[in-house]
């Protein structure tokens, strides 16, 4: 596994992009879906056109009518989370983290996967008219999250 | 795998346990654990005793200190929340959930899930002190949820 992402719909969701001794700044999106990222050791670069290309086109969207589309068709916005912890595997009492890759390539690797959705969704004619956004939190940082959902509708998608 | 839990830490956390077209009802909780729970098929009522045990003892809370302790001892609340969604497998641009439990075995371990974490908070002599509750989602139901988390500290555990 190069990379665990975890996808959450949401009606609105708030997420503090500061450090905890500056002054609060928040990446807010409405209608979307969450993307919580955690890159494993031994993923590279390669990995990232498949991830982006695979969440930004799985159709875990639900239109008015309740069918599914993917978020690009739908289109809606995305608030892209670093979540290591999500690379955590249960041993005992601890979780561990033997798994997740260190921090400087999975910074690099997070900030590719970032410049990529916002390209993907730069280029995407229904996403720009429609004024939808790429959102993203800050790597290394306490994710402080809000949000609001008509249903977390929670999958998960390794790689 | 006999099932798949994803744990986040929460502030405060509401949910809907009424079906849609009945007045709203929601089952809310302080700080605590969200845990959202998916069975898949072949599972059985065995796996619950090792998940509940392994799920309310694993070091996932922060004390005020900024230690890990488990969410008995803090002691915090927790909100179940049932997910099948969780079981989806990524097929193309489609989920897939041939792994996923038939609708009445999964209702009577869920059943048995919630039933069995309620008698380990009722016994904990810390939990019944401190006043924390297990509240629970409807299974079946659109779970309509609201969280505010001082990082959502997303992990996955699989049995």
């Amino acid at each position: 596994m190069a990379a665990r992402v975890l996808l959450q719909q949401c009606l609105s969701a708030r997420l503090q992009v500061t450090e905890a001794e500056e002054a609060a700044e928040y990446a807010e999106i409405q209608r979307g879906t969450l993307i919580y990222v955690c890159f494993c050791k031994g993923a590279t670069g390669d990995i990232v056109p498949k991830m982006v290309n695979t969440l930004l086109n799985v159709k875990l969207c639900e239109t008015n009518e309740g069918n599914y589309v993917s978020v690009l068709d739908l289109p809606a916005n995305i608030l892209i989370i670093p979540q290591a912890t999500l690379g955590g595997k249960a041993k005992g009492r601890n979780m561990q983290y033997h798994y997740n890759i260190g921090k400087e390539n999975g910074k690099a690797l997070y900030a590719q996967f970032v410049a990529l959705c916002e390209k993907e969704f730069a280029l995407n004619c229904r996403c720009v008219e429609a004024g939808v956004v790429v959102r993203h939190g800050t790597y290394g940082n306490r994710q402080v999250l809000q949000m609001d959902t008509n249903g977390p509708y929670t999958h998960l998608i390794e790689f």
